[in-house]
Formats: structure tokens, sequence, C-alpha cells
């Protein structure tokens, strides 16, 4: 497709993002150009432009990873995909699909992996080149901009709670009702799962209960370990840590049940103490998660979709980016800041 | 039973054991009362002794959790055993049978259990009490000897070991060839698993690889981390952590595969820092596991019996129990301290 | 307790029960004599009156293990339960409790089990013995009639359900929506499972979708299975087939998804053609299951409890049991005929 | 790579194969060219030539799909493999990447994959085309002809074991002790487990003593499950079926423990018999299983290559293919038939 776009694009490190105009590219084999229609903003997306992790990003690069748009062009060699097909961009641009973990189901520790918005242009732009087999199907006739969130955000909670091994009908802990906990309240309740959610802002737990959560505890109150141990007989079955501060994974193996799972989502720099005593005499096991594959996504989608999760979201245009990275950095964002492409500046 | 019976008694807190001469205890209903051939010495009998855990036990008590010996006399309502059956007695001498826990295999984790050796008197006496549904079976002609030590060194590594979920080809680390660990690597060979082998000391890196480690490396040697990566092809999948230090811990996260398990056995007081990242990043699980269960108990012991693995001992006799804790405090036992009451003083 | 209660037993094979006035039971060590307020009828009830299986319960017996009521009295022993408590009586009346089944969560499969209603008396009287270890606490303000459904019908229907694998948001299809399958697809919805529902009878679809089945198919219906492969995008991941007929057995792998599993919870006589090169070529599982253990059981009983899930009840009295029976042998049981015993004949 | 090379073609369904001469094929974009050194002839080659599945092969093409080699040419884009790399190539020469089963470790149930040497040209010939992303690696120095085996029996006998969910320590009955059979053995011995072994003749049975069994019964000896039900302290907690006979498969589940597992891993047509039961009763769980994915396939090769499970073999040079076939489907070949092809006419 001939034309040029405009993108959001991190010039130097640490800087705001500039707005450019660019050629639109040109989709390699195995590649198609998607028009985005909408794009979730991501924490990722400030580590990105901050240079925050131990690889960064070769600079200049578009940032952005929760995009969802049309096909607007096939390269080479795509027969999957259809010019006018609804998809959905993620973190995981491609990987090899052919090591051990590409093989298993866990491409998202596969080693040669590309991401989007970080190892190639992503997201905060009108058009973007994706993987043809790495994308996720829409439905045709989908709210691009209520979806959009699910791409990171969503998939990362339903994941993440998939972690912890919690069944229907046992507990689980949400510690951190933004915008990942208050999608995996939502996920935890559509799969039949009992929610305990606890924050330091009450107007956050107000919100939990009424997304389904039967016991929201202030993690300021002396009393909150206690009223979650007590309100669940004993202690949550998993306790996922959406939370990115060091005493969130102190608290949460304060409310964690015997053989219980604590699962960590997030990605802060340092460490936090890990009692062993308590772990090993309570057989605590402790985890990371990352993403998801294509097929948790699927799932995490078909939910959405199906209407059993939506995601709380303010809208930007493009021209707004640096505000919204702004409100975000600064943990004022309602649920997702989601760029609409289709609002004018 | 009539009579009476020599029996090491902590009286004090924090003091060596002392030999006294007790009646012979008498079975209730559904116990019975077992002659103690040998018994193991644990470290956790010195923490019973020195009372270093948040609940200690009532003084005077008699230590001991790895007793074998066969049944004398059978309690009320006793029909499972016949008197002159070999059995073993564990750290748990029974639990409630009805709780959550109990129910689902996971009766180690009872918060109603009683421990021998700690809420009720152990094994380091000629006899001692027993429940009847909470023995394990020994084979008739069976080394009593040289089986005591499965009773808790054995079940702990090999039930570590299986909550790495580490499958037969794949790569174990054992982190600490001590009591725990030269059995470990027995019980890992035996489960085809492949293994490599870290310790601070060369003579027992040098015993790790007459048991079966494929690769040793010295936790010392500035390169050993990379060695285990290396020569794993990217890292174990499972990391069982005998040692009790948090430098073995800290090592541990830094040997272990993506999507990797680093199981936890011991019970050192205090923290170990875990850095987020990675752990998120490498979809890392640590995992606490204690004792095991019957069933647990029952195959460690089997593949004892079966010639798969043996315990390397140290013997005493009851009247030199002081000196065989004293060299266990120290760190120099030998693989295992054992009592053989069959000795004299 | 002095006195005497009225029982429907099980004189002769193959006959109707008789109504009969026997002396209360008192409960030996363990135990706890129940006051029954409500007790399920079951297909079990009739195989056992019939004597249809190979090992045939001992004349005369009281049948009958849906029962729901209050502890009336405690025998010796028994310190987990009080006079008053609420309480369920469920087919497994006991299990040794030692065996590899009872100490790794698989205590219905234990060889020395004993079973309410068949190997001891049941719950069709006024009052029954229980095993203090092995009853289900219910909530003390609970709906007693309601609830009794749950302890057998509930119960299998949940653990046939959890058998299959799936997880929420896949496809289950019920197959047969009668007592147990009616149950199911609650359970199910419960569950965050999506759910088929397969049935010979129009009626019976209505209620499923009116439950909350997305798929309805008649099995008379030539398209059926292409109809619930297409409604699920393949097949369904998990199939329960609580009919029982072999046609029931043959459809359900003609419903299954790849990899999928199908559960079988029914005893009918006979065998079902299995077709090996298709269960290799898409790996199916095909797996029996049968009732649940005391942990599954609380469970189940905890969603009833909550109003997931609630079972469709025909009430008798006690002296219409026969006339419940003859219903129930014929099929005409709307969901599930409950003695009431709070009802005059 | 210019020139011709020869190979066994199958031209018309049920007739022998025609060694003919043909051009060395190129290798389009993704694809190497591999020089065969060695390749497994199997039954499922038989199956191809014969038609006897539903989907039939196009005619004329070259069966096989057990070809060990080295790469001799890389097609456009093919960065992972070198000129000379050791590879292997199984049944599944591709999959699309992208469905929920190849994203989630079971390509093997791909509804678009190719399988080599029947909807693609397979191994009986002097060179063949692979999917560089679906060959298996093999070491450099390897024994070509003995891993030739591993790529389709051994990787069904090992995939097959793990299917049976049997931990080491506990009993797996192997069922036939051929092809496939006898590479089980050796691997349930690799991974820790203990094996009983069945079969109708008595050189078979001592083959499998001589390769691990512990027990071995005569399928005709009357007493043949009482045998391995008493041997196995109450039946096997797995069963592998590589018998072709649904009397092997009435057997397996006369042999198998409570909760345990019947794994099918042949393709016979026909059905067989299932109790229904019994299978509820005692939770008994039936499974297929077909070939392996890569990570499968990679495992089973380390296995072989590290010299824990060898494969009999009885060379043939190509020439000798139909002579081969023949005693394939007379069943009279020990081990497994092997093309050499260095060896001449």
């Amino acid at each position: 497709m001939k034309g040029s776009m405009r993108a959001a694009v991190a010039q130097r490190s640490g800087e705001p993002l500039v707005i450019e105009r660019r050629p639109i590219p040109a989709p390699g084999p195995g590649e198609v150009l998607v028009k985005i229609h909408a794009s979730g903003i991501c924490h990722t997306d400030l580590h990105a432009m901050d240079g925050d992790w131990p690889i960064k990003p070769a600079l200049p690069f578009i940032p952005g990873h929760e995009g969802t748009g049309v096909v607007a062009e096939l390269g080479f060699g795509v027969s999957q995909l259809q010019v006018g097909d609804a998809v959905g961009i993620a973190w995981l641009h491609d990987a090899c699909g052919h090591c051990e973990y590409c093989i298993t189901g866990w491409e998202t520790l596969c080693e040669r992996q590309h991401n989007s918005g970080y190892g190639v242009d992503g997201t905060f732009a009108e058009y973007t080149i994706a993987n043809a087999a790495y994308v996720v199907r829409l439905p045709h006739d989908c709210d691009f901009f209520a979806l959009a969130p699910i791409l990171c955000a969503g998939v990362t909670s339903y994941k993440g709670i998939r972690e912890t091994e919690v069944r229907a009908g046992e507990w689980i802990a949400i510690s951190g009702i933004g915008g990942l906990g208050h999608l995996a309240i939502q996920y935890a309740h559509a799969m039949g799962l009992r929610v305990a959610a606890i924050d330091v802002s009450d107007a956050k737990l107000e919100l939990a209960r009424s997304l389904g959560a039967e016991i929201v505890v202030n993690a300021n109150d002396g009393r909150a370990l206690e009223d979650i141990r007590l309100g669940t007989g004993g202690g949550a079955h998993g306790v996922l840590v959406t939370a990115v501060s060091p005493a969130a994974f102190a608290q949460a193996l304060g409310m964690v049940r015997r053989k219980g799972t604590v699962c960590l989502v997030g990605l802060p720099p340092g460490d936090f103490p890990t009692p062993i005593f308590e772990v090993v005499l309570k057989r605590i096991t402790l985890r990371g998660s990352i993403v998801g594959n294509r097929q948790d996504l699927s799932e995490a989608m078909a939910m959405a979709a199906n209407g059993k999760v939506r995601a709380m979201t303010e809208p930007y245009s493009l021209d707004q980016i640096n505000a919204a990275l702004d409100r975000l950095r600064r943990g004022e964002v309602e649920g997702r800041a989601v760029l609409d492409m289709t609002l004018l500046a």
C-alpha cells in the first residue's frame, strides 16, 4: 500500500514520543499490514521508552502492543488471512517456531522471539506490520476499542489466574485493582472462582466489589490479611499479585492458604524477601507469569468478546499519546488508557 | 508389655539429651507398640531440642522420627498389623483424617497433625508408640539400620524431586550433597533424571559423581552456574535445594531453566531475596516441600528396599546419642547418623 | 437414643420395600446417629434392591445414600461434631483410611469401603448411623430437602465434569438431561464452561436451555452430532455421558474434539464398542468416574448451598417410597425424587 | 543439487513398490534436501501402500517416515540448519503452526498436517525433502542406522508410556513385544518404571526379560492376568497396548490397577468392547496416542543417542525393500526392518 501514515515514535530514551509521518510499511513474506483501529497503552511501553530493562530497544522505534484493527494487505504466502479480517496484535510479534518452548506451548519463553513495540515497530501508528501466524483473530463485528486492552492486560491477567491452578469454587485473592486487576476480577469471576480483592484505595475496592469480588480489604488496614484468611476459611487458594510493590508480594504470602500458589505478573525491578520456613512448612508455590501464548490470548479474547469481561477505558487520540503516558506514569489512569485511532486530535 | 526401657530424653531446651529408664508405654486404641531397631538422627531433632521453631515441643520429650522396628503389641481395634510386622515410624505420627488436606493426599499439611519426636514421644528409645494407620510397612527381612534414614531424609528428598515436576530424561540440579542430597542424587537417578550436583566440598562432589551425577560443580567456583547452564543446555529443568543457606537459594535461580522449578526442602530461619523480573520473565516456579505423605513414603521406601537407593550411615549406640548430635550440629556427619539399638554402649 | 423409628426395608431381592418399625440404632465409637430430614432416591437404590451387581447387599437392608439431617447422638470419641450439626450422608459410609487410594485422595476406590444403603443401612429411615469422619458438613440453616440430591447425583455430576479436565471457556457436552444431567449443566455453568446438551426429549432440551446450555440438540436428529461439532468449533472439549445407553456412548465419540475426554458416570451393564482408529488418531481419552471423595462432595455442596446449583425435585413421604421407585424405574421422574421425612403419609 | 536418485515408489494400491530412478528434488523455501542414510520400515507404510485408511495417499508416492541422514542442500530462508547436519525425518512432515493444537504442544493433531511417505514423498529413497523446522537434530557422529527406528517406533512407544501418566517406581504392563514393544520396555526402564511384559511368544518374553521386564507372562496362559495382578500388587498402574488385536485390548482392562490408564498406540481397524461397569467403578482411563511432537521426538532420540534404548534391527538394501515389507506383513521381523542406503543390492 502506498502512502504515508502517522506514528508516535520513540526517538530518544526517556523522552516523550514524537508524532511523525512515515511511509506505510510493506509486509514481507508471511506478514500482513494491519490498519490500527485502537491500541491500549501499557506500563511496558513506559519501560521501553525509558530503557528500563537489561536489553533495550533500538532507537528510533514505535511502541505499542495492544493493537486491534483490520488486515489491509497480505504479504507473500499468507493464506490463513484475508484483507478485511479483524485481528489483534500482541506483545509476541513472532517466535522461532521450533525451539523446545515453541513446540510445547510456551512460545512466550522462546529466546528468539520478537516483541511488538520493542524489537519491532508496534501499534502506536495508523498501520503496522504483523506476522500472519501470530495475530489473534477477532470477530468481524467486534468493538475494536473495547478489546484492545485484552491483548496484554487481559491475557496477562487471564494467564496469571490460570497459573495459580485455582479451580472453580476456590478462592483467589487479587492484589492491586488497576489496569490488570480490574480485568483479573472479571476473568476470575467468569471462571467460577470466588474473589477477594485487596488494594490501598477504597474507590478501587468499591469497583472490585461491583465486578464480583465477595471480599474486599484495604491493604492499609491492620486486619486486612486476617480478614482474608477468615473470609476464605484459611486463606486464598491462589493469589494474583498485579500490584508492583515488594510490600504487595510480602502480603501475598500472608493471604495464601496452605498448598496455595502466589502468582506474580508485574515486572518491577528489585527483589522481595521470601520467608523460607513458611514457604516450606505450608508447601507454598511462587510463580512468575508473563503474558500468554496465542491460545491463551484466544481464550482471553473469547471471554471478552462474549461479554464476560469488559475493560474500563479512557480514550485518547494519537496526538494525546504523551498526555496518556504521563497519566499512566502517575498512576492516574482508571482501568486502561486506549488510543482510538478514529479520533481526531 | 510390662517392664522398662531406655530412652534419650530432652529435659531442658538447648541441653544434651539424658538417657533415662522409663516404663514401656502401652498402646491405646488404634495404636501399636513398636520395638525400635534403628533410628536416624535429623536436623529437625536439633531444632526440637533447641526450641528453634515458633511452636515448641512440651518438655520433657523423646526426639526421633526415623525409626524402624517391629510391632511388639497391638492396641484395641488394630487389625491391619500383626505382632512381629516390620514397620517404619516417620515425622507424621498421625493427622485428623478428615480435613481438606487429609482427604486430598496432603496430610502433611493437616493443621491437627501430631509429629513423632516433637508433639509425641519419638524413636530415640527402645520402644515407642505409633498410630497403626500411619506407620509404613517394611519387608519382613529388611535391613532396619539401612532403611531408617529413608523415613525422613529419604522421603523428603524423593518428594522434593517429585515437586519439581521434572520428567525422565530432563536435568535436575541438586544443591548440597549432605544427608538429603546424597539420597536425592540416587532417587533422581532411579527416576531416570539426569543429575547435576553442586556443593562447596570437592569430596562431596566426588561422592555425587560416584552416585550418578553427570555434572558436578563447586559452588565456590565463579563459573559454577555457567557450567551448569552449558552442561544442561540452558539450565536445569528443576533444582532441589537441600543446602540451608540463603546463598544456595539465590544460586538456584541462576541454574534453573526457563519454565523450571526450584524446590526448597530445608527449614533455615530467615528470608531469601527473590528477583522478581527474572522469575516473571522466565516463568520460574519456587516451591516449598515438607516430608511426604504415607504414599510418598511407601514409594521412597520401596526404591530403597529394592536397592536403588542406599543411605550412607554412621552407626551410634543409644548412649552415644549426644556425640552423634554434636557431630551433626558441626556438619561433620557423612551421610546420616543412625542409632543402632542393637549396639551396646 | 431410645425408642423406635420407621424405615423402608429391602427384605427380598426384586421386591418392593417394606415400611417397618425398628429400634433406633446406637452409634459405635467414631460414629454418629443422624436424624434424617430428607433423602434422595437414586438408580443405585434400584440396583441394590434388585441385586443387579456382582456383589449383592446382604438382606434385609435399608437403602438410601442421599440423606440430609442433623446429628442426634455422638458415639464414643467423636469430637469434630456436635449434636444438632447439620450433615449429609453419601454413598461412601467409610473407607480404610490407610490404603494407597485413601491416602492419595481416591478413597472412592478403596477396596475396603462400606457403602450407605448397600453394605450398611442407609437413609430411607427416620434415623441412621454415619461415620463421623465421613459425613459432609452442611450450613446450619440449610434447605435439607433441596440439598439431598447433591449427595450422589450432584457430586457424581460435579466430579464427572472435573474428570473431563475441561477448563473455563471450553465446551462440555452433557449427554442425558435427567437426574444427573440437569445438575451437570448447572455445575458446568458455575465452573465457567460452555454447555451443549443432548437428549432424546425436546422437553428436557428446553429445560437444558433454561439452565444455561448454549447448544441443544435432539439425539434422534440425524444432524445432531454435526450440529455440536459446528457449534463448538470442532467438537466439545469434554463429554459427560449421564445417559445409560450404549448408543449414547457411541454418540459421545462423535461429539468430542481432538484431544478431548469422554467421561462416563452411569453404571449400565454391558459393553460399548470403542473404535480404535478414531481414539488413537484423535488422541481421545475415555474415563470412568464414580461419585467423589469428601472434598469433591464439599465442593459440590458448597456450590449448591451458594445457590449456583439447584436440583429439581419431586417430594415423597416415606410411605410413598415404592411409588417413587416405580416412577424412577419407568423414567418418569422430573429431576430427582426425594423423600421428605417431615411429610406424613 | 542436480542428478538423479533411486527411490522405491508405490505406483498402484496393494502392489509391491517399484525401484525407479527420479530427479533429485529441489528444496523450496524453508525446506532442506536430505541425503538418506537409513530408513526404518513401519506398518504404516503397508497401510499407505494398501490404501487401508479413510484418506488415501495420492499415487504414485514414495513411502517411508523413519529416515536419518544429512542435510545436502538448504532451501531459501533456512538458517537453523547447515549442509552436513545430521537430521531425522519423522511422520510429521509439517503442520500449520498456528492452530490450537500446534500452539499448545499437540501438533500431531493439527488438521492441516502433512505426513512423510503419505501426503508427501518419504524416505525410501536416496534423497528426500524435509521441512527445516520439523526435522529432529541428531548428534554429528551418530549411528544413522540404529537411530532410524526411533523416529516412529521409538517416539510412539515413548509418548505412549508418557500418556499413561505412570510415575517412576510404578508398574507398566507392555502388551506385545514387537517393533514397538521391545523399545517400550527399554524406554520404561530408562524412566524408572517397573515393567511387566505380555505376549503370545515365549521367545519374545525371553527378550522382554533381557531388556528389563521383571514380570513376563504368556497371554495364552489362563493365569496370565492373575499373575500380573499379583506380581504388581493389584494391577499395573498403566498398560501400553502395542499389540494390534481386540483381544489384547480386552486383556489390558484385566491387568490395569484401579485408577490406572490403558494407552493404545496401534491403528487396527475395528472396535473393541469396553465394559462400562468396570471402567466406571475402577475409574479406568483409556487413551489413544499417536506418534509424538518434535519435543517428544527429541527426548526419545536423546535416550537412544545416550545408549539407554537400542532398537533391534534387520538390515536391508533399497533393492530388498519388498522382501522386507513381506516379512513385516507376515509378522516375521525381529525388532525393526531398516533400509541401509549404504548397502548395494
